[in-house]
């Protein structure tokens, strides 16, 4: 008899909850409202894994494990989600346990960051390799890591936050306290207040227009499509952003010589225009022989690397 | 019977060797002049061990295995030296594989400042820790890293570059071809160059009296004597020297949550006027809770650290 897993993407805003089979395919997928509240949100996550058995006509003798990711500081180990700031009241909560005893099929949980780099592993772009590095670009700039095939969570399970990595030795403050983090300049605000900046000083740029004069309309997408256009000042602007971002993963491929970056998140569908300078910043940045030796590349799991990489953590 | 093991620190100038017990404890230790050319430093290695093995009184029999540390690029896997700059003609010498057929005992070889994380892990400042990064601060900066108690190599046995982690997006070029590598600020040239272009612009300092008036004479040592006694001068360049390092040691720590730091090689020795700056900035730029959680120590092995990580590696 065949097994699946069940891959549950808890976000602020939606639960997503998918039936995948053990090679990483999704079969059924439910979205529903994560809700609020410690209680409503759990009883919510065992409804939605009691409901795509069902839709699946799957019985739940056939389902061999359940992974469940999530944002914000997840003891692996322990199976505790310590906090979750989308979430009112959750904190502390022992997801693990509760959902072992309401459905009685193994249950891990881990950081959506991890999930993403272990989906994009075993399912995406890392197939095949050992050692990756994760980045997800968007509000904020989040990592994992995996190292010999296995997530990489440190010794106080907070590994991989590749977003505070200092890329000068001077520079804005950041909101973890630290100081010219990497997140402090090419987190999504960062990214479009810089833009704002350039705009002040410079009127040669076809972004006023496509926010209707707007400024505060700008997003990373309008700055994209300003760049696919040609616009000098977009271009800049993804060309500083490839920057500092070069300048922190080249300390990542001299340190942790990896053997693929792996890019996602909202703000790695600037493509090319992100990419392109990104390589060649990189190339010039690391050791010649990693130059060669590191793939720079976009992950490929996109909106289902939640549900894909938590199901194949439950594959044990 | 107890057994021993033999640990052999290749050095440009000397090569040093150990017999040393299961403990890590230095029993016999013999100095000679490495010598030029491979079939030369080859034939010393063999007669330095089987020497110290008699020396000791002891049979080889007993001798367990011999682990042997090198500078430059080694190839742990298959047990060959890629290159070592310091040696004429020592390129690709499949050193494992002569030592072996020499001698009949599992031999094992690897770069010299991973057999320093790995001497200091299992006997040194690193005990009973899991995850560590081991820095080696000198002629330039060197690093190794420990990973669940192991050696952690990377992909192509090129990991640990912590010296050429940039520090700033923009900045002087490296010797790795990078730009504001970690190195291009503190590795002991550059230290000594911030001092001598300190001193053309401010004259109240002891230094150039501390070197008879010949800025050539000054040293890493010469500028810890002055911060000694005081100099502000001097304690400026070590501030500095410690910014630069809390910049990258930051983005170390938040990415790889080791439980320690392990701080070695000569400039090291300027002890408190380096650690305690080092120490209260990594505090300002890590997460919080890790501020609290990383500790930042010195080594402890000191000189002795290539003869015992080497002879660690073989004992397995």
């Amino acid at each position: 008899m065949e097994n699946f897993l069940i891959g549950v993407d808890l976000g602020g805003t939606n639960l997503k909850t998918g039936l995948v089979n053990m090679d990483g395919k999704i079969l059924e997928k439910i979205v529903v409202d994560t809700g609020e509240g410690k209680d409503i949100v759990l009883k919510q996550i065992v409804k939605a894994i009691e409901n795509i058995t069902s839709k699946a006509g799957k019985d739940k003798s056939e389902i061999a494990g359940i992974g469940i990711g999530s944002p914000g500081l997840v003891d692996s180990e322990k199976g505790i989600i310590r906090g979750l700031t989308n979430i009112k009241g959750f904190e502390n909560v022992h997801m693990k346990e509760y959902v072992e005893s309401a459905l009685d099929i193994p249950t891990f949980i881990d950081n959506d960051v991890n999930i993403m780099a272990y989906g994009e592993l075993k399912c995406g772009a890392g197939k095949d390799a050992m050692n990756i590095v994760c980045l997800t670009l968007g509000t904020g700039v989040g990592g994992g890591i995996i190292i010999d095939g296995k997530i990489y969570r440190g010794s106080s399970l907070s590994a991989g936050e590749i977003g505070h990595i200092p890329v000068n030795v001077d520079g804005p403050k950041c909101i973890c306290g630290g100081r010219a983090c990497l997140e402090s300049y090419i987190g999504r605000d960062r990214i479009i207040k810089r833009t704002i900046e350039k705009l002040t000083q410079r009127k040669e740029s076809i972004i006023p227009k496509l926010v209707a004069g707007d400024l505060k309309k700008i997003t990373p997408k309008i700055i994209y499509e300003a760049a696919a256009v040609g616009d000098t000042l977009a271009i800049e602007i993804w060309n500083e952003t490839a920057q500092y971002l070069a300048t922190a993963l080249a300390g990542i491929i001299n340190v942790l010589n990896p053997e693929l970056i792996v890019i996602g998140g909202g703000i790695a569908n600037t493509g090319k225009y992100l990419f392109d300078p990104l390589r060649d910043m990189i190339k010039e940045r690391v050791f010649p022989f990693l130059a060669e030796k590191t793939r720079i590349v976009r992950a490929q799991l996109g909106e289902e690397a939640g549900i894909i990489g938590s199901a194949m953590l439950a594959k044990v």
